[in-house]
């Protein structure tokens, strides 16, 4: 079962992804709320929800000229690991973490699925980074054990963790560069977790610049999976309805290759993860002043 | 003029602070949002209308009495700063930073004043950091000049940033010893701008465990005032209403001493800022499995 974010007038609308055809579920239950992170929160049962729709004559827009809001609008937490393929770490130098490089994303970061992303006005050293995400269903208890750990997630998506290099390096603490306005690409839908894999591994994950390949792996590699990596994040704080964990990017990034390939206006960059959906952002520069 | 915000029936409600009683200001108008960061999203004149309810004859409620919430329950960022007194660059064996060393906290790590910080099951290296805090009233707007930023400002308050140091140095990353459940204490009150210097500086900053004075300063040794840190902010992100930005710790921090000193259960820390007010947080161990 596929969930998007859409907007309607401006404001953001919960829907069912039904093939190329969207049923939006507030128009089908007015009382549920029009933000994922706040029907999560609800403990509103949309798979139930959404499958009684489907079976009911609900209305189908077009997903095609739907405009599309961040799939959490305002997550609570954006967590997101850095390092966490192997062959990304080693392009960078890096030698294998023996724990995650966790950093936030705040929601302001956030863009849809179609807009814009924005090459900022101070850098032009502007990357990509194909990641996956997770989001959260229900709250997680403090110290979940792996093996527990899955029944938490709500579904998985895709991102794009646009990076400037440069501000990104300009301390070792990484934030800064990681939270330009407009630069985390995240959508166009969540598939909910039982129609995939445990954990989404064994899914093919690809990064395209203007159609061409610049990432190619699969989410087996990565060193820390889903659980393991919910697992850790429990032993420090607790993980809420509508969260978001980005799993780091494969190899393959702007600034590891030679000569160095940065975003420009006109570019478009392609998150695409097997099963998941392809996430596709137009690269646009800022207004100089 | 000093605001807070105070828990009823286990709801957040804004309040008018006069001397040592409060005034419910969302009993005075309904219309009102019963959150700060909400209520200045909204452009509501929270000065104008407190001014309005401290002359009429509204309900005063003992301050003592109150349980209070986070004095903003839920930014939408939390930005802080690391290394921003040169003293404790150097206690920590670091160079005086040419750049903030920013860092995000979550929400779910803040608690109110007289809530207790937890030290958490998985270490015992659990530091103090006092702090002072800068709530934003008005979106800021992109590349504000450092001339122009401080009017964005609504008022100021204390932070205790309390730190698990192992976490905190796991990685380069110090983002998940800063994000511990119930360690980043936020209160009481908030000073309104203009009662203070032009970006609080000028101000003694005292960190106190149990009672003995760990930590000793002057808010204008801070390497980035106020105004400079907005206007490098600006230069990356959109600096909304409610969004707070916690400004780095003198020194004399627990992990830089020797022997060490970690916070335990039993202990109490005060954050105490001159003209802004006094934060005080009793620290409780996690419980165990």
């Amino acid at each position: 079962m596929k969930f998007t974010t859409y907007l309607r007038d401006g404001a953001p609308r919960l829907a069912l992804v039904e093939g190329d055809m969207l049923i939006d579920l507030n128009d089908a239950d007015g009382h549920i709320p029009a933000d994922l992170r706040a029907a999560l929160a609800a403990g509103i049962d949309l798979r139930a929800l959404a499958a009684a729709c489907a079976e009911a004559d609900a209305a189908r827009v077009p997903m095609a000229g739907a405009r599309l809001a961040p799939l959490v609008p305002e997550p609570g937490k954006t967590v997101c690991l850095g390092l966490n393929y192997f062959d990304h770490a080693k392009e960078g130098g890096r030698e294998k973490p023996d724990y995650p490089w966790f950093f936030f994303r705040g929601a302001s970061s956030l863009i849809a699925h179609g807009d814009a992303g924005v090459v900022p006005r101070v850098s032009p050293r502007f990357d990509y980074e194909a990641e996956l995400a997770v989001v959260i269903g229900q709250r997680v208890p403090r110290h979940v054990k792996e093996a527990d750990a899955l029944q938490y997630v709500f579904g998985y998506s895709c991102f794009n963790d646009m990076s400037v290099r440069d501000y990104q390096k300009r301390t070792p603490q990484w934030t800064i560069g990681k939270n330009f306005d407009a630069t985390g690409g995240f959508g166009p839908v969540l598939v909910t977790a039982d129609e995939l894999p445990p954990g989404a591994t064994g899914l093919r994950i690809q990064g395209r610049l203007n159609g061409e390949v610049m990432q190619d792996a699969n989410t087996t590699d990565m060193i820390f999976g889903v659980a393991e990596t919910i697992a850790l994040l429990a032993e420090v704080l607790t993980l809420e309805p509508g969260d978001v964990i980005v799993m780091g990017t494969p190899a393959g990034v702007g600034q590891a290759r030679t000569p160095p390939v940065w975003m420009k206006a006109g570019d478009t960059y392609e998150v695409e993860i097997e099963r998941v959906g392809l996430l596709s952002n137009p690269i646009v520069a800022e207004a100089q002043a």
